[in-house]
């Protein structure tokens, strides 16, 4: 997966801070382009990173709390104002739709591109796209609001001995946010190469975390090493937590490979 | 108006860039704070600038156009999320209550504090909002759709002969945006001592300027001198146009005492 790569484009968690926005991140594999969830701002990173939207085709939206999809309004009206003419698909729960089409009626009704609706079911572990090199598995994740994570499985066609093909998983990347601790996942994404999982709290925070249906550093350290992740990207950091070398600091000795992700970062998948 | 000043949250057009964002900005007069607009990004940056919310009390929005008002869900809800309970007064026209209630009840239902909309009539010069020491009057403008600048006057009371009080007006600051050349509204801002106009486009671009209802830099510059501001600021810039210096170099000449807004930037009044 030499070209397969993660943009952070945001990574806070709901209450902006100095350093971090609203969730939003592109999966690139190969020549296909993802965009996973759309807080407020994802745009605006995305537009001082000089990233094209030509490209993307796909967005998965993994819950409703406005910090992963109140960017999408003005994504999508700018994509209008670009003279896109490309369809563009949306993967989240039906609320979305009945949200944000008022929206779209009013600020972008002569936009020149389709906006295709996918409906997901956060609380079933499913398929829900498919492509030739590319399909996307949704996680079921325990969080206030039901709420799913993906999974990106990057395939191959391989030649049977029949003459036939199949599609061989090469490599996984896997989203959870947002969730609190919960082991149900682990064989969901076991195996996978990279697992981005929230990490809102800290140790000392860890009963606001399960009041709120988070994480800690710790718990997304524990679901890589059950989950025998290649390695752990941690995210969706509280406002409270200024230095987020601690959340590192606590990940580090349950989970040795695990590295922070800071907005603006490219990382290889 | 020693503690009054403007900062300057964004002042792109619709489409963002490496340097601006949609528009948003702050007028503090003394101790009251208004927030004028509230495109994409606007909460963000306040964050940034670790600008606090807990004075703000009033929102005017200039029209309904996207990079003027997306922005206001997130700040909305964030604001919950900081347990605020005193009100929000929310001057717009009345479009903007029937786009964002639904999004209030579904994201926002359990805030503890009001959110108070004013409806306004873009197309009547009248006096908005009135309190003891500042009043705000509607500016026809003229655009794609109805829109209204707003005129922030600061007002002393003085003790007349007969003992009783008048209030006069000390300092006037204009904000005009979005809208095209329009000589109507400088009988409505004469005097100002800064005035903020729009200013998308360059003298090359100026069929495309009346085209999409915008106003170039010298269309800006002319209505400063004409209305006699002590000092234009313009923004709104085009995405096109990544040097904003050229939109100085055009306005200079008409009108000498011209500076650019860039965001983060704090302005006196």
């Amino acid at each position: 997966m030499a070209d397969s790569r993660l943009t952070i484009l945001g990574c806070g968690s709901a209450k902006p801070t100095k350093t971090t926005s609203p969730s939003g991140q592109l999966v690139d594999l190969h020549d296909k382009r993802f965009l996973v969830d759309c807080g407020e701002g994802v745009l605006l990173t995305m537009q001082r990173l000089g990233i094209r939207t030509g490209r993307l085709y796909s967005i998965f939206i993994s819950h409703l709390h406005g910090d992963h999809c109140f960017g999408l309004i003005g994504l999508l009206t700018t994509l209008s104002m670009l003279k896109r003419t490309q369809p563009m698909h949306i993967y989240a729960q039906p609320d979305l739709q009945k949200l944000l089409q008022p929206l779209l009626d009013y600020h972008c009704a002569d936009r020149q591109y389709d906006i295709v609706f996918h409906p997901i079911n956060p609380r079933k572990h499913e398929v829900i796209y498919r492509d030739r090199t590319v399909s996307v598995e949704t996680i079921p994740l325990k969080h206030g609001v039901p709420t799913c994570g993906f999974l990106f499985c990057e395939t191959r066609r391989v030649k049977k001995e029949d003459g036939s093909f199949d599609h061989v998983t090469r490599k996984k990347y896997a989203y959870c946010s947002d969730t609190q601790y919960s082991e149900k996942i682990v064989p969901v994404i076991d195996g996978v190469e990279t697992l981005y999982h929230e990490s809102t709290f800290l140790q000392s925070m860890e009963e606001r975390s399960k009041e709120v249906k988070h994480s800690t550093a710790a718990d997304a350290a524990k679901i890589a090493a059950l989950a025998h992740a290649g390695k752990l990207i941690l995210g969706h950091y509280s406002a409270r937590v200024e230095d987020h070398s601690l959340f590192l600091d606590e990940a580090k000795p349950i989970f040795e490979n695990t590295i922070l992700a800071e907005e603006n970062d490219v990382i290889e998948l």
